[in-house]
């Protein structure tokens, strides 16, 4: 059982656009335990296209192809899919009524070419579009599944998910179900993760174990065709990493941040240098962030830290903006004056220039303050600026939810 | 000359992971005047991925594979490439010193697997990595050229610039070229972009024009063959759309913003209610903000409006903290106390709770303060919380750019 996509537009070869819709689709087969098997870009080319959608119809058992279904001169997809399987393309009146009435309905004129989108391969079964013209088509060619979708996204998905899951689950979805899982860890490095879970899962059998580091996170996916196994990976993984794992699936930190906030009932307050509002973006980031993040100092300038954040001139001039001390007084001065039970504050040198041999580029202080202390972490992080300024706002969230957990 | 690129990575093919580097590489590519002619993408497969490289190679003369590099048991790339070409895998001391060197200076433990990434296939050249420990590796196989690039995006993305394009530009640069120019947009919907433009360039020929809609912005592409062409479309869209072009290519609003006031030799500082740090951010994503930007408030209570910016109490009785007299006074407000020329407020719902009939989800006014006057516009805008929160800024840096120009 192979399933393989095509996605078609010279805006995506060009780079214009990013293609969402294999994430999209993806995820949705994710959802009845289908897989992609490989998805092909290509250019609104007739030829291009052409030996593509030969190539994937040769290895595949289900094929999906979205975009160049619409009236403009650079939509082949209809012709050359009728042409490849041999079928004649006929108006088809119902559609043809559905896109008069759409017409209509927006008041607008439009040429008349926009109605070779009504015309349908002979034996292809019409697939209604709600939020456009182009109706998606599904054809049975010697037993293969071939879909023809739209390719605006908010055509596109609709359709998706009200016509072809449900074929496609009737269909295949008692093959090949699987069953995945990822786990979201926060500082531990991808290798440091993959020497502490690997051999936990060793003795598993049926299990695909996958490791992604994103940007101050690692993903760990854990894929089986069997619940029981899937179930057995995650006590494990869960026992290994313990609170490094801080969310699965989609989770977010500042959502996790936000929810433990508001569970505790404890609000937050954000003293930024280096990370520059990123902190305070992320958290505002939250529906409901409202309720326990009260407000943010982005303190570049020496003399702002000591006018909003209270921080000592003697302490600027003893130990430097960039210092524990510094890192400290934030924190602890905002969390003050803005009556929080927490506060958490950053400064570092995010680069490219700003460092010296004392103080590199990457050096960073993380303040925590709370009721009881205030703890200011070291690190050296090596990036470019905004990959540091994400990576020090991923540390400071990190803090404030392994204190929460405490709690 | 054929172009081609794999990306590997189950996360892509679950759907965990969006793949932006199509759009970047295609975009790179462009900018010497090389396109891409296909595009595939395969999970952390052995097999899957043997076969996708080895129907590439065959069909290619460039053949790019970006991932699966690292050092964990679901890396392959670097093994399938050296067994499909026939090359034994070497340890180069050389990136072994690298990887130790970057372990060091973060004062991290790692384990011994780590130097997996040091094996390099017999006449490889090794692409240094900037931002991680796997290098990339340039292969020439038969004519070809074989690249090797990790999949992180702030690994490859410096890679690319530095090492891959010169050696692409320098190889091929001189066939298939073509002229691409972008335009960016602000404060202008698309539809009407292109009404503007599209009569202007009726008459000329070897041209395509593109338009794509981003967030908060509009993409403007003219690609021809000829110079002469281009300079001339060029000319006339600048000539249409004047001031609304912020800029071309990949400039980011921002970085205008900093540009403007850098040369100007003008301050600015941020205040922020519904945007909760993301003016703050962006400017200060901009290597050198320093220079300009004072601080930022992020301010979410109605008493840390009156605190941290001296919106006066009265005034939040009366109007609300949504509304014009305080977006007015929290410009003015952080323009004193900070001391900068300009300062930019923001106050609104970004959703998607709390609204009401009066004052619906999406209002917002954004207030730019000068020495001269305040000037507040109000904009219903309604997104999603992150894209609200992201035209918000964009409107906001926009009206510092226009104020900037008139000077």
């Amino acid at each position: 059982m192979r399933v393989e996509l095509i996605n078609t537009g010279s805006e995506l070869m060009l780079g214009f656009t990013i293609n969402t819709h294999l994430s999209y689709i993806a995820r949705q087969l994710a959802g009845i335990g289908l897989r992609l098997d490989r998805q092909v870009t290509v250019a609104d080319d007739r030829e291009e296209m052409r030996v593509a959608i030969e190539e994937a119809l040769a290895r595949s058992d289900v094929l999906m192809i979205t975009g160049g279904l619409g009236p403009t001169s650079d939509d082949f997809t209809r012709d050359v899919v009728a042409e490849l399987l041999g079928r004649k393309l006929v108006r088809d009146e119902v559609v043809a009524a559905h896109i008069a009435a759409r017409i209509r309905k927006r008041g607008i004129r439009l040429p008349e070419s926009i109605y070779v989108q009504a015309l349908v391969p002979v034996g292809a079964q019409v697939l209604p579009n709600r939020n456009g013209t182009a109706p998606g088509l599904a054809l049975d060619h010697e037993g293969k599944l071939v879909l023809l979708l739209p390719g605006p996204p908010r055509e596109l998905k609709p359709m998706f998910d009200e016509y072809v899951l449900p074929v496609l689950e009737k269909q295949f979805g008692a093959e090949a179900r699987f069953d995945c899982r990822t786990f979201k860890v926060v500082g531990l490095a991808e290798s440091v993760v993959e020497e502490k879970v690997a051999p936990s899962l060793a003795d598993l059998k049926d299990i695909e174990l996958g490791y992604s580091a994103k940007m101050g996170e690692v993903e760990v996916r854990v894929i089986s065709h069997l619940k029981s196994t899937a179930d057995e990976a995650e006590k494990r993984i869960r026992a290994t990493l313990g609170d490094s794992i801080y969310g699965i699936g989609d989770d977010r930190l500042e959502e996790v941040v936000v929810k433990l906030l508001t569970a505790a009932r404890k609000t937050i307050a954000v003293a930024e240098s280096c990370t520059g509002g990123t902190i305070a973006n992320r958290i505002t980031n939250v529906s409901g962030a409202s309720e326990v993040f009260i407000n943010g100092c982005v303190t570049y300038s020496n003399e702002s830290k000591v006018r909003l954040l209270g921080v000592r001139d003697e302490t600027l001039k003893a130990h430097g903006a960039v210092s524990e001390e510094v890192a400290r007084e934030m924190a602890e001065g905002i969390r003050t004056s803005s009556g929080t039970d927490f506060a958490v504050s950053a400064t570092g040198i995010a680069g490219p220039t700003g460092g010296t041999p004392d103080k590199p580029v990457g050096l960073v202080y993380i303040g925590l303050a709370t009721p009881k202390r205030t703890d200011v972490r070291r690190h050296i992080l090596t990036f470019d600026r905004e990959t540091f300024k994400f990576f020090v706002s991923q540390y400071a969230l990190d803090a404030v939810r392994r204190e929460l957990l405490k709690q």
